[in-house]
């Protein structure tokens, strides 16, 4: 059995606020910051080096951090969480996104299933529904092939399969696995979805309308919105929509789609880019093989991330320092900095599966917390952020941890040489620049041009962004998120804080409003 | 004469110091709360309405505010400004974006010509080439017509032309104003290049190089780069490139442009969409006769900004409030968030825009600064948002200041009627109710669903998302920054911070590293 306490509470913690902080300027330079980068890496799945040499950390404070791990027991914790246990407690519910990708432990059954049978089911079940799109055998009603796919979500239905169908967008394409183009209406915006269906070939699409409860406002309108769409064009809207919803939906059993795939409660929505809500989108677009190697990164990542010593673990020892700059060095937020252009909507993703999970004011046990929990999470590709908010991160008051990620090779493989390299060794030289530049800083009489240092940063170091990398990558901060929920003794799964907007949005829409919100709502003419 | 004196200094800032926060969940409640929203707001440019009722402040603190502009002299610093004072000190530069939309105040000459001319005189070239281009009187090596633009830049050449275009880009299709598809190259990630090219028909398409300096590293690449992809398709690149750079560039006069069009440099990068760099772009993609209505809508919100009263200042009150939320209430962040889809990249322009320009440690005398200057900025667009990251900001331990934008109307016209209200009532019901969720909270015994509130917020409110209303928007938030520079005494118009990771990369690039740089170069086997 485990026990969960507050972080203060913790012996471990206490001594680890004792500790004295690292001058990364000094250790940084020289032999001395040549031996951190070598000694502080830990290997990843998928070919990937976490590399924490420039974080504010040496062999004492990272003793502290292992003997927290122990303490808080997060190996323990997160095999009660893989072997089904009920870890969402605020809504009683298992969590379950690691059975999508493979069996950690024990076999895990809830509502009479074996669940990884039933998460497998559900990717042959999209499989076989992709291979039939993609051989003509499931076709439109003029008998022709579709040709592309529209995701219909909000939130964690959008975000993170996003992300992920742009990251291997160009890595599909290079390699003849670009099978269908994708796009994706989330906003309630109407602009959003008569601009997406102003761009595709409706006659020749499918629809995937994702929602787990199969009541999410924004989703279900604009599913109306596609339906009437389809209909002003003579089209049979039940003939190009398919769901990806909960077995005890409304939508789960409806003459209104081609065909369903199933999630469950067991999965939240910033967790489920491995579960059927990106699998449809990703097979489709890309085929099952993709999205199958996908789904195997994550889960060597995830094999990893079983590790009990933090310093063999990179998911975990990422956690523990994140909260060793939180709540010991006082940083409030993260910067998420991808050296990759795929990467681009990679920060948006990870700023949801983050701040969701961890924004959070009271325990497990619905007590109040008195240390600070998420930070606030954000970020651009690299180099581009170099030309904009790195002035803050570089002479701001305030430090911001950062966290880089680069790539031996591009994806296209396309490149030119000028002034005697390419793009892409010129893309990595900026990586690594920026972090020296951040640690070591620069001094100068000048105070204007003068550089502290002391700015933190660690570095994620893949080969390419394939599928398999993509799903380690993913992966990797799923699990660091959860560790730090674990420290944080939050629960991480659950999202009370989206409510209140809704219910008070429901009531403008009746009518039924406070004095200052009818004044808001006369302002905005609604 | 002004005095530059640092914000710690100041009578007004102590005083504002020793005032009593506003209890938000009180005052926001019953009548008080209805009469603050009709009372707490001014008028915009372009039909905006700034509404700060849901902001911690009280008339008792508003004086203060109002003492604090007085005593900071704002106004009489912005006359210094546009009338041509050497704002931008550490760079000994004038600060003239201002006079790209209009002559706020006396002629401004400088290299010995007429600035407010010069700007003019480069829309009118810009114009009169757009113009040739749309009726095909400017053609290709074929005789055909151009159909396509794409952008060459980087930062500031970059994040607020993409902005402004992806801002447009549905309200000019609606409007009959789409006349040619714009697209952008901005990573020295080479995949950034090739994924654009592969998607643009390259032979109708004109590439506009921006590089204020002509010496860009990313922007020279990607200029080889897209020559390269020319050249092998057989095409000249000369007949297909434009140049947006100073007149004193080597990219100025040169036979490897159909034409050159100037800015110079009292124009900061992130201050340049109204100049030349938004322009060539903007006329291409939308006509003339859009940019100029940007242009009008941004003018018209700097007359505001002339206005020495805060309270009838928008521009000003806004940045005064924003210094009282980081400076006394040391709020470290803030969150910008449109309730418009067409405004996804809005965000990540105005990230640049104010951490570039704020982001700073010294005053303008180059003396270390003891209090905290610009904040980190984020945000996404709502409803997306509210799916995502707002559980940190409804229920995670640290407050984070909000600014929403919504509008009265969408862009496109185009809605549908679910549950008795369209999707733009329902957009705007949600941004509303937001407000009140935020500034009031809602108790409950069990405290994993208890929403404490007291989180400040503002809105700007708007009729339409046009020309107009983009060029108000923009100059608001860029007048904000300005007055927020003037109140930390810092110069908002240099960007030192950038450049020490420049001259590492090249370092690394050459082969001229320390002992840790090697070591992370050999990691990412550069």
């Amino acid at each position: 059995m485990t026990n969960w306490n507050n972080l203060d509470t913790l012996a471990s913690f206490k001594e680890l606020q004792q500790s004295s902080p690292v001058d990364l300027k000094s250790v940084m330079s020289g032999e001395e910051g040549a031996g951190r980068v070598k000694k502080y890496q830990i290997p990843m799945a998928a070919g990937f080096t976490y590399d924490y040499a420039a974080k504010q950390v040496d062999d004492d404070i990272l003793r502290s951090l292992s003997a927290l791990a122990n303490e808080a027991q997060l190996a323990d914790k997160f095999k009660e969480l893989y072997n089904g246990a009920v870890i969402n407690t605020g809504e009683n519910r298992l969590v379950l996104h690691h059975l999508t990708r493979g069996q950690l432990g024990d076999a895990v059954v809830a509502d009479g299933a074996d669940k990884r049978s039933f998460y497998v089911e559900q990717q042959k079940r999209i499989a076989d529904f992709a291979d039939k799109v993609h051989k003509g055998e499931i076709v439109n009603e003029a008998g022709e092939k579709f040709t592309s796919v529209v995701q219909i979500g909000i939130g964690g239905s959008d975000l993170g399969p996003r992300a992920m169908y742009i990251a291997l967008e160009n890595w599909a394409k290079k390699n003849g696995k670009f099978l269908m183009d994708a796009h994706f209406i989330s906003n309630v915006d109407p602009d959003d979805a008569s601009a997406v269906l102003a761009e595709v070939d409706v006659a020749h699409a499918i629809f995937i309308l994702v929602s787990k409860s199969g009541t999410t406002l924004e989703t279900l309108t604009n599913q109306s919105f596609v339906m009437d769409a389809l209909k002003k064009d003579g089209l049979d809207p039940s003939k190009h929509m398919i769901a990806v919803t909960s077995e005890t939906s409304p939508l789960a059993d409806s003459p209104d789609y081609l065909a369903a795939f199933y999630m469950d409660d067991y999965i939240g929505g910033r967790y489920s880019s491995t579960s059927a809500v990106g699998g449809a989108v990703l097979s489709l677009a890309f085929g099952p093989e993709v999205f199958a190697a996908f789904l195997n990164g994550a889960a060597e990542e995830d094999k990893l991330a079983k590790e009990a010593d933090p310093m063999k673990n990179p998911d975990m020892l990422d956690a523990l320092i994140g909260v060793y700059e939180r709540n010991v060095l006082g940083y409030p937020s993260t910067a998420i900095l991808p050296y990759s252009q795929a990467l681009s909507r990679f920060p948006a993703h990870l700023q949801q599966l983050d701040m969701e999970s961890n924004g959070k004011s009271v325990n497990r046990f619905k007590e109040s917390l008195s240390y600070p929990t998420g930070p606030v999470i954000f970020g651009e590709p690299g180099t581009n952020g170099q030309h904009s908010f790195y002035q803050l991160l570089h002479q701001g008051t305030d430090i911001v941890p950062l966290q880089f990620i680069g790539f031996k090779d591009s994806q296209l493989e396309n490149d030119v040489t000028i002034q005697g390299s390419t793009s892409q060794q010129k893309l990595k030289a900026n990586v690594a620049a920026q972090i020296i530049a951040f640690a070591c800083g620069k001094e100068d009489e000048d105070l204007n041009k003068n550089f502290k240092g002391g700015r933190p940063s660690s570095i994620i170091v893949g080969e390419r962004l394939t599928p398999e990398a993509l799903g380690a990558l993913l992966a990797h901060f799923e699990n660091k998120v959860m560790f730090q929920g674990f420290l944080w003794n939050v629960n991480s799964f659950d999202q009370e804080g989206v409510q209140l907007g809704k219910t008070l949005a429901k009531k403008v829409l009746a009518g039924d409003m406070s004095d200052a919100l009818k004044e808001y709502a006369g302002l905005l003419e609604i």
